[in-house]
């Protein structure tokens, strides 16, 4: 399902993917089984692999790298319903937003929080959940995230 | 593909979803790439995200949110054969039920081992392993989850 | 989408999956929302359930449960580009090989990374990262992944 999505030249997106009211920029490639909500702004050349979820409040910049079964988040008290049982609409929630620097990697399987910024070149360990910013160039692995430093 | 399920009234199912034998109540909504499987209920009133799976022995109380990549467990010692070498069938195994009480949140990708039971209005962690209860409006991160204390 | 898949007998695909250039052996069953690329090899008598991802390099011998949303990675430094900025292809990557033994069981939600054996009958705990080995018969759970010792 594609839905008001503004497209660069050269996309590919591939079967079973819905994507609505976001931006994909020139060259990216788009794998099945992704969800990609309205907002939501992604560069150009980047590799946006199987059964990710990028939600609104998430901008990648060009030439990053997510995994397959990525998840964004962009809310820190998700509910259901409101305090009245209604269920909850857009005016009851903080969007929280999240921004992958250039030539970013997110492994498979990790989870990003809402509010973060990954910095440029950095590395996001497979199965990761990722709580706070991480540094340009940083590899960071485990739950929560924790830089992994370098042997001494 | 939607097969043989008692559906409540004003619930809406987004695209590429597989639920089947399972019975949804008034006002909820299910993204798109959701399994449920046969036997769950889900209750009035909740939000189950894109991603998601929802297995047998699976109750969801009203009002509840399950996030994005969310997965459910029913058994302890999974196998694909029995010990003669045929397919498993469902006679070979132990089913365990879950509960996930009324206004509860469970965080996107995490995933629920079978048995257990979420309190009311519990909140559980983007990303955590859940193992065993949740009390009630108790928040629970990690791997495997523990509870968050508030800071003292 | 099925595209060059070579399959034994008594194979069964479910709806709304996305496999290329894999071979599947007898009596094996392919749950929905599964990608399985090309070159990977799944033995017989397997359960591959829903939201799995099975790359290139992985080999499932027979026998195998491979939980819901398990995903398989093959490579240790991803990367969207190259250095001068084009789209990696396969030629800018190596490629690390996976192996199933007969008989393992690997848990929802587990992320198994590249170059791993899992030992024959080996149970990978849901949820857990595996980051290195796993010895036959081993029960391994976490993130990363430790053997889970018996009582003492």
């Amino acid at each position: 399902m594609l839905n008001n999505v503004e497209f660069g030249d050269r996309v590919v997106v591939e079967a079973f993917t819905n994507l609505y009211g976001c931006s994909i920029r020139d060259g990216t490639h788009i794998g099945p089984f992704v969800e990609i909500q309205r907002g939501a702004q992604i560069g150009k050349n980047c590799k946006i692999q199987s059964h990710t979820f990028i939600c609104e409040g998430v901008e990648i910049e060009d030439e990053v790298f997510i995994g397959h079964g990525v998840i964004f988040v962009n809310d820190k008290f998700p509910r259901a319903t409101r305090a009245d049982g209604d269920l909850q609409t857009d005016e009851d929630w903080l969007l929280l937003s999240t921004t992958v620097r250039r030539r970013a990697a997110i492994g498979s399987g990790a989870v990003i929080l809402g509010g973060v910024t990954i910095g440029e070149g950095a590395l996001i360990g497979a199965g990761a959940v990722i709580t706070k910013d991480a540094a340009a160039g940083d590899t960071i692995i485990g739950n929560p995230g924790r830089p992994l430093l370098p042997p001494t």
